[in-house]
């Protein structure tokens, strides 16, 4: 895929300085650019670059002074960042961009795929599955019976999907990610052995969220473990049964989240998070990689850190005494001494 | 699936008090459920929604009192829960139920298949495998060379199993969950590059195991890395080569165990757990999420928290001073002050 | 697969005392062999079992005195450890060779395969996807659209490859990983949803990687994700996108890398432990289990541990001090009384 200069003034709405003819085929950050690609320039930090870049064009904020000979050639747009990312979202979208059903597949006869659906080979889509229109449903891709996907949803190659779960609108799901597997539930028998309990709820995602590679969300006991509209979830994460995460909420890598808790909206979540089950997490928290929250945050808006979680200045603090804790026992020691060798302890 | 009060009360050997044919579809929580459902109450607290719930059936305990009037159709059983338990359990094995082998499959000629097997689609069945009655291997599912799988077994979409492991009777192994990958041996040359120990031996889980999804239990280098009877593992867990995992242990989601640990019977692990390599863990250990466990517990019966792991009501207590330790230093500097002052230090 | 004492002493350059023409056809421990076992002896600590082992053969070291009868066909070879691990490595090429391209698998037109190869059924390889020669790719592996597979690599079943990725020579790759998957980019909106940051980077791995199973390595924003030559990576690890991982670093399960970090060579990391974005770790460092780091370490070959990480030896002289913190508080607190009974405190 080549296109010139002129092309993509037109498409980000900018004027071009220089050969409207250049032609660019990849994308690259100013600093390692190399010819035949396309850079932008919007940090002033970066400027220096400007005149150094091996790039063939380089969009750059419309108010830009150039004092100096460029070898590029040069596009002038509103905001250079957001016509970058506009060419980035295009052209990742054409890099994507597959219809058809490709063989061979398992699709059973009672499955409904909407218009435009791509299906790549090996997909297995069982009885009373319904598939939404735009969807795209890489090989390897398991969706068990009667389970539900929205429109413009995209399944990566290896995401399982079991029975009765339901996905909605323009979700993105990296491979290898399982959704409704059995929550992790059993009763203590007297022998010392456990008896399963049954896992017959589901899992319900909203619209517009995506979700990374080898997670897992486990289906509800009953009812739905819940993923709200617009929820952000990283990779290798867990989210156990019954436990529902609110509007917008960001939560990255390895973290954890044990039954039956409920996360608040807009709450943003570190890292190797682990949070207890049976709990509930206010609204717009923000939790530090590597905590452990172990009750109820019911303030909303506040940062949290450590294990067991705790205000992050309050936290701050102790770490930094944590820090010198030989020494501070040490002083002890020397006033006891003081006081031993002036007779007043014993 | 739809059931009458009166055949679901046959089911759990119980009375009907109300209409007998009424039927249901569905399971819920009785505060949650809706026209159609049959749901239970055996937790007083929450005897009030009896009076208020949608529900078409409730299963009650056979002694409760009723004293307003129900709009649900009721079923008395000798414990509520306990019947409800049985229905899920049918429920959900009905809705599991399957048989038969479905196309494309690739399953070795030299493999042997037990009775009532259903095998998946894309499943992959190599050479000299052998699988019991009853099982179900779901699409994706990879077993390789030589090993063996139980009877009344469970592998669902996407278990990979590496040749040569052993899968006991009743096991259930959720998607993405790899058995027999290499254990991480590698010998540091004197080029500072490390070369490879082989991993030769196997993974051996005895009967009635279940494994959540995504986990990965790595071969062993020599010999088995063994999970015994009974033992529960949720997802995302890590089990290093020649770990050994007594009966009906169990181990919340995200925990790692490092190589040639062993694990004693009945102990129960929380999620995010660290166990480091070479050290054993006694009988009936509880182990606290996220703690991290660095040399061998030989008491039973203890619960442990903390990095490093320590006791639990110890680490309770200094994790409370720790929370005071600004506090703690500040009252160290006011002594030092006031015993300059007063010329006893210098 | 049966070898005699005789084959076997050839392969190793050693000299049999025994029978030369006894068989053996598997590998064990000396402690645990049974008869038709070969097994090593190269730990004095073990030289006891020498005398009691049902092994059929045993190898050890040349020089090694033998003062009483043993059962065992004896192998002398220079270095006892040495020639076992020789013929583990033998065995397991043996037992994982495999040439040839099962039916049915998806291979595009454009696609390049090398000599050699296998692939495994249900196998998916893209449009302009190339495969160097000797490669294994195994059953259910997914490779995207123009990604490059180095010769001699492995990808076990279930390796998800994205499109655009580079994979070296003689890579192993354990089943369920993703490389590749979009990095975790989004820009929080003025209504507090997230608008996607397009991923259209890659990821590199160079020559000589292993990797575990259910890793996942996402692709950069722009540029590369680069894992450098000879790293060695464990089970379940989540490495964020534009992160670089130096020459011959080894990382243990379950650690995370956030985004655009870069660690050194021959770094040895170990497990579960957590490393903030954007900053840098030094050749040689060693970074205990369970740490957390969250800024740049810059000298060279230290050793870290804790949240946040300290060095070692600083670490560990706080963690002491950590488990007493009660009896300081208690010291402190009759300090305080002593002095207020003095009256030199108020």
């Amino acid at each position: 895929m080549q296109f010139s200069a002129h092309q993509i003034a037109t498409l980000v709405n900018g004027s071009v300085e220089g050969d409207p003819d250049v032609m660019v085929d990849q994308l690259a950050k100013i600093e390692e650019a190399s010819s035949g690609s396309l850079s932008f320039l919007s940090n002033p930090k970066y400027e220096q670059y400007l005149y150094t870049t091996k790039a063939s064009i380089v969009i750059v904020n419309e108010d830009l002074k150039i004092d100096r000979p460029v070898q590029a050639t040069i596009i002038r747009a509103k905001n250079a960042y957001t016509a970058f990312s506009t060419l980035l979202e295009l052209y990742n979208q054409m890099r994507l961009q597959r219809v058809g059903i490709e063989e061979p597949v398992f699709i059973h006869p009672s499955a409904k795929i909407g218009k435009n659906a791509y299906i790549g080979a090996f997909a297995y889509i069982d009885k009373d599955v319904v598939i939404g229109d735009n969807c795209k449903i890489y090989p390897h891709v398991y969706i068990g019976e009667n389970a539900q996907i929205g429109d413009d949803t995209t399944l990566f190659s290896g995401v399982t999907v079991y029975f009765d779960c339901v996905i909605g609108q323009r979700a993105v799901i990296h491979s290898g990610t399982v959704i409704g597997s059995d929550g992790f539930g059993f009763a203590p028998q007297e022998d010392g052995t456990y008896t399963k309990i049954s896992q017959i709820g589901n899992v319900l995602i909203e619209d517009d969220v995506e979700i990374g590679a080898n997670t897992v969300i486990d289906r509800a006991t009953m009812g739905s473990t819940i993923i709200r509209k617009g929820v952000k979830l990283d990779n290798l994460i867990q989210v156990a049964h019954n436990v529902e995460i609110g509007k917008n909420t960001v939560i990255a890598a390895q973290s954890g989240i044990s039954g039956s808790t409920k996360i608040g909206e807009h709450a943003v979540i570190g890292g190797q998070v682990g949070i207890v089950g049976h709990i509930s997490i206010a609204n717009g928290s923000q939790i530090q990689a590597q905590s452990g929250v172990n009750r109820t945050i019911a303030e909303t808006g506040k940062k949290w850190s450590g294990t067991p979680a705790a205000p992050y200045s309050a936290q701050m603090r102790s770490q930094v005494v944590y820090s010198r804790l030989p020494e501070l026992e040490r002083r002890l020691e020397e006033l006891e001494q003081l006081l031993l060798t002036k007779e007043l302890l014993k």
